[in-house]
């Protein structure tokens, strides 16, 4: 087999077999097949696509390229989360303490943040203590004692996918959703959980800009999925805007705590109840309708919180912090970007939201920089709301006082705002299962 | 600029600027753009296409990317001719005298023989003493004194082409009208000639293989020439079965020898007429019929062959050898293939005649090996003859006795016999300006 024939055969529109796609995946991964050959097919593949078959392929692949973690032991209870990425996107902190409060096995590998979208990893290091660093052997021994953890990726998963990302990231091949399907499944397929849920987010803040890209992409991802073998439902949600009000390490720990004590935004609410419902009735086999029930009770209950005091605790984080969010260490600067106009919030570019909250200090421009826990954008004014000249908008807060005017301009540049209350758009566009 | 954007760019559609093209080419030739991002272009480009003007720079860049030959001395009276390459075509070792013989100046780099075509550098290297490489000063010296010199590539010609084309040939993005014709062309301009003619093989031995196909590429060919400020005509000639009866080096080198002689096979001389009186219509801006007449003469006087003796002389060749060809060297084995049936030759695989004379001894499958002078094949039968059982077909020629039995089962192969006489095809299709 040669991949040059493969290259060819792609080219040509002709679906590739699971054994050309297997040597091809195998030969990358060591080095034998050079990059300049991938990328050649990554483009192919951008313009020719890929069937179901080719891409539930490519998928398995990538997902035996490295580590498999091994989550039978948990029958069909594991449950994982995956969201393609936003702006003030706690969701997991909510959602998986919430399942696993439902008797739901959370074993969960989580990310840093980079670019204009934060990780789980760097939220969770902001309580101190938490030790995102279990061995395999207990990291999941917590999840069989309490039904939940979450730890950084370690380990050697998905090396295929590391390698060819890098690859596409410099050659305009990201944005193909067979590479895209493939990409992310594989990680989940390595990641081991039978229940997946997929938060596709939509809209400004997002790498789907509209529901129509975003069904595709949901559509083709379920259906890799169930062609793997796995329970998987994606939930469209609108990230026009940030979601709910804090963006930042500390902050977002903060708000995800106010919403599982019945507080927070209602829009945090909404999304973490439709994920976790969503999640509850694939694990447990019942309706959409039964599982939401049992995911508002979970919430009112004070289950889920109770659940997430007692993973943080488990994992070493200091649970005073979640009891008393106040403990958490402040910056040293804040400033308040006000309103230059009146009227109501029409618009927000939710990236450039993203960015500045990276400015201040929350996240990281390269894989190396550290972040500060304290840094971040609280959100005084979403869209659809009325505002006077001279409102506050939003408060950043940072150590670093010179990015403050830059990071204010922003801002300003971010948000528009027009006479007439605008047409909201719906939280959750659908569920596609 | 960036690269990313550059690959990005044409992924979508969009036509690339002069300096796009001229930043991609300057970078990959220097090392600073990566072989994998060129790939991802190239089949981006063999998606998209580029138009006339993106392609007449792409064309430029390369020919500037290392040095250029400079044949302004010689005015508007220098000519060159490209073959995209055939089985048997000896062609330039007729053409190039002839048109010389005439007042054109021939300042001619050509090429050794790779895969199944052969090259015109092996050909004249089979005739003792000839020396392949002058330097420039001498070479530009001879044109000057007698009108023509053949010489092999040296120096730093279109490095942007050679690596590109290396990497092409690995990626599956060789087939791309665009791409193919910036690198014919590149090269041609930087050989510096002012008329160039180009033969354009279409049919089983050629890479073109059907005459809608040739003619795409010989237009486009002759739209960059002109854009790029050259005199350029295309001739679209058959390559259904090798051109004349020699295959091999020293064999071509005596056949082409006959021709000048006033003897030779008919369909030989038909094409070598046609590729030097299309190239002397544009050197002296004269009617094609008027420059038909004008070579037919200079054939038929003797004045194209006295030429080709003095140039080789010249070059440090053994004329001896151009008048009496039964000086050349012989090969120790010679085998004849028989027809296993009666009728008409309908067909031959013209590619599996060229690989049959590699394996000889003829060319070579890779860059570093020898070639035989003596080894080849005497074809004995034509399309459209009839051929009686036990015929010979053609003589095998070798030193190599090992091969012959596989040789002489590859020409049957490749040989197709049947009751009734096939239409002929027309050897020149048709020019194209």
């Amino acid at each position: 087999m040669r991949m040059y024939d493969i290259i060819e055969k792609k080219r040509d529109g002709h679906p590739l077999s699971e054994d050309e796609i297997r040597f091809f995946i195998k030969g990358y991964t060591e080095g034998s097949i050079p990059d300049y050959q991938a990328s050649a097919l990554c483009m192919a593949i951008f313009f020719q696509g890929m069937n179901d078959r080719e891409i539930s392929f490519l998928t398995d692949a990538m997902a035996h390229s490295g580590d498999m973690i091994d989550l039978s032991r948990f029958d069909t209870l594991s449950a994982d989360k995956h969201s393609t990425g936003g702006v003030g996107d706690k969701t997991s902190l909510i959602v998986m303490p919430l399942v696993a409060s439902l008797g739901a096995k959370v074993a969960k590998m989580t990310g840093r943040g980079l670019g204009h979208t934060g990780g789980t990893v760097d939220k969770l290091e902001s309580i101190p203590g938490y030790d995102i660093t279990l061995d395999e052997k207990t990291f999941l021994k917590q999840v069989e004692d309490i039904g939940i953890a979450l730890v950084g990726q370690s380990g050697n998963l998905t090396p295929a996918d590391k390698k060819l990302y890098a690859l596409r990231d410099v050659t305009a091949t990201v944005d193909s959703i067979p590479l895209i399907t493939s990409s992310i499944m594989s990680k989940k397929l390595a990641a081991g959980a039978q229940n997946i849920v997929l938060d596709v987010k939509v809209g400004s803040g997002a790498f789907m800009k509209t529901v129509e890209d975003a069904r595709v992409l949901a559509e083709k991802m379920t259906t890799i999925g169930r062609l793997c073998g796995r329970n998987i439902a994606a939930v469209l949600t609108n990230m026009d805007e940030p979601l709910g009000h804090n963006i930042g390490n500390a902050l977002e720990v903060m708000e995800a705590v106010r919403v599982l004590q019945g507080e927070g935004p209602e829009d945090m609410k909404i999304v973490c109840l439709t994920l976790a419902a969503t999640l509850i009735s694939m694990v447990f086999r019942i309706p959409q309708e039964e599982a939401m029930k049992k995911a508002e009770e979970a919430l009112s209950s004070g289950a889920a919180f109770a659940k997430m005091q007692e993973w943080i605790g488990r994992q070493g984080g200091d649970v005073r912090y979640l009891k008393d969010t106040s403990l958490f260490p402040k910056c040293a600067f804040s400033y308040d970007v006000r309103s230059g106009s009146e009227g109501y919030i029409q618009a927000v570019d939710a990236e450039q939201i993203g960015l500045c909250s990276v400015r201040l200090g929350a996240g990281r421009a390269t894989k190396e920089e550290p972040v500060d826990p304290a840094a971040g954008i609280i959100i005084k004014k979403k869209i659809g709301d009325k505002v006077a000249r001279g409102d506050v908008l939003c408060t950043l807060y940072t150590n670093r006082r010179a990015v403050l005017k830059e990071a204010a301009a922003q801002i300003s540049a971010a948000v528009t705002i027009g006479p007439d209350a605008p047409i909201k758009k719906p939280l959750i566009f659908d569920i596609v299962r």
